[in-house]
């Protein structure tokens, strides 16, 4: 097969039919990523294509680190945007493997038409291309949502926000994608954090509610999720480095944690375990009874790079698997909330592919008839540093063998870019060649009516019913 | 490739000759289920089909629930065994990757003749045909057996069963299949179950042992093993959540470990851990010296849905991988079995599918020479939630990487149903194309004589051998 | 594909025009292994091919173990060579998937010009072709070295060594492969065995500095490191159970935990994990100074079996993948050694294959610009239990998914053999093998120049630059 075709990754003749015929018309529903709706807003144009790719993208930087790239080339400001671009073209042009040179193919071909392949000889070809695309009026970043199809955007949000972006792009009738707001309450939830005191002030303020105790914290909590789903938000996120289940023993226990840490102690380990075991299970209540889903991402070890944290900030290509992550945490705890009958639709992800089966099994302990055809409890799509041919394929594998395949809500970006959306065209991609292979293989019999629709499912169909959109 | 047809999963000549020339005729020594012998002898039959399918297989309630199926439709009293089968054919008909699919298929083909494809369309037709079938005489639990070419089954017993319809079994000469007893004695050894002084009170009265001391309770153990030898008993099962190593250090201590849970004191969790440490040292030199096998499976966390339990009970489709299992624990407790010399053969199963490379090295440090070309510790066969397709495959590649393929012991169903012999057939496909492959790509030489050999050795010759039957 | 012709591996186009046009012409960087320069130097001749390939090869032995051969024809002192070969012969003609049946077909073929198969029944021609070689005077270890095209050899050396036969070797012209020392003080850092202080007295003299503090400790490694260094010597080497980081709170509390062990007594876990962090962070410094390379090798559960390392003592087959390998101490300790600015080139092995993606990605967290092209933070290649095509195809993945591929330095036998070089060659064909599909399945351009360039890099230019040979 030559290198990028329209068959890309379709190595079958049931693979070419899948994706063509059912996968590849299905609009985008990107329910979890990081992009700013101020920028939709205002239909963001960019100077060049290395702030579109390099601006923020530490996939991309930690990539050219690994290459032996000086930090100056990557993150540096004596460097022109023209140089950096070339030590990047450089590099992925030889990043044999890796997702990031799919991925930025794929943006190559499908925003900027350009069918050749991207290396140091060609770097200066495509830079000109991509920039003068970039300088020209419909080449926003509404354009470049429309021409992915994008149905729903799902952004992410902290419970402070005013949500002003959100109401203004939902005021515009020239824009048709759908942009909603998600609730990710990380900070509220991070007692330890010495910023945790100052978040609790803004939170009170914008939430008319007086935080001195865990009580005051949750109703504040639960007025602005009041105010998330007056604008629309139907999901949550939650960040966390481990899964765990602590309850505290009595409301006066959690009061005096509370207590304890208002007024500037530190709290111990346990305390903090049992603090933030109760935040979950009072949000998740709250989803449950909201119809909110739940989505938890876990097994990341963060900032591991001091020195370069202390330059650069969080998220900038500094964190790693954390392979300490055991299934029983994460087991206890949706246990604990669906004992209390409060268990939310959930989708769980950890950034350990070696929790694969763990994950599948445990789904399967708290399954229940929500949407007919639909897991409620869901084993999100590969994330992150997962997120690649091979991760993406062992995941479907272990979800088909574990739990139900055909019942998965599919593929979101995660992603700060508004060029990702061929992510998604990727994912389906290796979807539809698994399950040409599977045909092939006499695995599953030549049955396309069936197969379209279980493509079609996963690609669009099931999220749009998961998340009520 | 076709669906399901005589090559199913057989995708290179070779893999074919394997299959058809060698393996395809030995028969089936299932030395590891949870059938009921009981049945056996009353040659029991089926009302329908739902109740051979639906009646206990928690696999298969496990993925009705994925699919979104009302659990009334799974385990309801209200709901009618016809409406039940059309779910399941509605949600298996989708169930693309997962084993289920071909376990369904290949018992409907080999023990009802159907070839078709079961799915929402198909439904009534099978229901009809397959209760048609099993409503003949000649379609009771001892034809299927039969059916299946079945030589020996060992079923899985607890120390106070009296083993009475294996005797019944073994006098009755109109049946060929060998039924042998298991010896599991879990429930003795979970002390810190509250139903412990109960079953113990049982044992007392079976053993003609008063058990008011660790050394009585070896006392009565030892008695039951003798009268499970006297049955043809020849191996033992464990069922245990994490294997651990911390023997007590002196008889007094175990001694008072054991007094204090007698005189209803709850034990804690060192306490707990010397028990369970000293009976299972006391055990395995038990099994050594009677040449018996010792089979332990771990790696589970069990009941997670606690409101599910309370309805259901055990073993309904709540139980998950438990992804922390250190190999420690296992290496450890081989190592003081081993350093008092009475490590008998031993067969090592973890649920979590990431274990396969400890496993396959502790193993290796343990072996010695019992059998010629077979290995005295063994890697148990793909277990529960890795028994499909890729676990089955993974466990190959990795003992056959890191161990002696050709001195494994093969397939067991662990199953609770008459009908799943079939899995026996899965698993010789997919290690006969496994071999196919590895010919075909000059791994290995295209030599069937010892390709059979070895084939034909882990289908049928080294359980023979191993267990002694 | 015929069994282990020229194209062995290579079952594609691409993958055959890579190795033979690329790859296989490349010199052999072998920069980390246990051979011995006192056998270089004084050209070894073997007497038969049990001594080479029996005489000290775990692997081999556990293999024969696993097959159920007898002890007394594995180590045993009562049988012959001829008949321990038989056995051998027996063995690994059956051991269909396992690296040793490669391995040893491939050492066959290159040094012996022997095409056919290894089994019982070729054992005695086998024999004799390769006994009548071995005796030839053209048969010496410099002559297998000669004959495997190998430009430079890293042994593995303790710091008290007088390095005699590296200054030897290097002394004689007519030798011409390079033959460097790998410094390796685990000894000097396993404060909690027995023979520590026996160990530190020897340190004390071949250093000259009298050691009765931690200070002087480092003051004696550090001599020793010049001495070392003055040798030619370019790396280290570091056998760990676990990486862990604990560093002490002051000079005074590791002088305290110092004194106590030299007084005789007892360190707990603690003091323990504190004196090997500082002991790690001192020397990864001095590393870092002198632009050596540290590896670091973890993951291992040793000497598991008691009665058999009583006999046998250590690295006889029976140790074990330790599965509890927690990201966190990996990522700590680099941390910490990077936060005090003083991280030096390093390569991490985990014999743990799960922990793949999160070795890529804490390297990921710590890399820089140290040579254009080339990763600073390498995973190393798949290590003793991982070391087969199984493993190396899952490294490669991993690598390229989460890291730079084309940036690794590639592969070492880490052998006791001077038989071992054509796993230079197996590892190579592997790589263009995983690279010709990729081409084939249109995963990345058919672009010789450049897949040509990247797979001499990992075979040897990136370790030339690396190690700076």
């Amino acid at each position: 097969m030559s290198f990028m075709d329209k068959d890309f990754l379709l190595n079958t003749p049931a693979a070419k039919k899948l994706f063509h015929d059912y996968a590849e018309k299905c609009p985008i529903i990107d329910y979890h990523c990081h992009i700013s709706p101020k920028e939709i807003y205002e239909n963001l144009h960019y100077e060049s294509i290395t702030q579109v790719w390099l601006g923020g993208d530490h996939y991309k930087w930690r990539l050219m680190r690994c290459a032996g790239v000086p930090e100056e080339y990557i993150t540096g400001k004596n460097t022109s945007a023209h140089d950096k671009f070339m030590k990047w073209a450089e590099v992925v042009g030889k990043a044999i493997g890796n997702p990031l040179y799919h991925w930025s193919h794929l943006e190559l071909r499908r925003f900027f038409g350009y069918d050749g392949v991207l290396n140091a000889k060609t770097a200066e070809e495509v830079w000109n291309l991509c920039n003068e695309k970039l300088h020209r009026d419909d080449f926003g970043v509404r354009d470049l949502i429309n021409m992915s199809n994008v149905e729903t955007i799902c952004t992410t949000d902290d419970p402070i926000d005013d949500l002003n972006w959100h109401e203004k792009i939902a005021a515009d009738k020239s824009f048709k994608t759908k942009v909603i707001p998600a609730w990710r309450p990380d900070k509220a939830m991070n007692i330890e954090k010495i910023t945790w005191p100052e978040y609790i002030a803004q939170l009170e303020k914008v939430s008319g509610v007086k935080i001195d105790s865990f009580a005051n914290l949750k109703k504040a909590i639960s007025k602005r999720m009041d105010y998330f789903g007056e604008r629309g938000c139907k999901l949550s996120d939650h960040g966390v480095n481990d899964v765990t289940c602590n309850p505290a023993s009595s409301e006066k226990e959690i009061e005096d944690i509370f207590s304890s840490r208002l007024s500037g102690k530190t709290l111990d380990d346990v305390a903090l375990d049992k603090f933030k075991t109760e935040f979950m299970l009072f949000v998740a209540s709250e989803y449950n009874k909201r119809n909110w889903v739940m989505q938890i991402h876990y097994g990341c070890r963060r900032d591991n790079n001091i020195g370069m944290f202390n330059k650069l900030g969080p998220d900038t290509g500094f964190d790693c698997v954390n392979t300490f992550a055991p299934s029983t945490g994460v087991a206890k705890f949706l246990g604990e909330v669906q004992n209390r009958n409060s268990l939310p639709k959930t989708i769980l992800y950890s950034l350990n592919g070696n929790d694969n089966s763990a994950i599948d099994t445990i789904c399967g302990c708290f399954q229940a008839d929500v949407i007919p055809g639909v897991s409620k409890i869901q084993h999100g799509s590969a994330w992150w540093f997962e997120d690649h041919f091979e991760g993406m394929t062992a995941h479907f594998k272990s979800l088909a063998s574990l739990g139900y395949l055909a019942g998965f809500i599919g593929m979101l970006t995660d992603s700060r870019s508004f060029l990702s959306y061929p992510r998604h065209e990727y994912f389906r991609r290796i979807l539809c060649r698994l399950f040409g292979q599977w045909v092939e293989d006499g695995f599953y019999p030549e049955d396309y009516e069936t197969l379209g629709e279980i493509v079609q499912n996963i690609s669009y169909n099931n999220a749009k019913k998961y998340f009520n959109f």
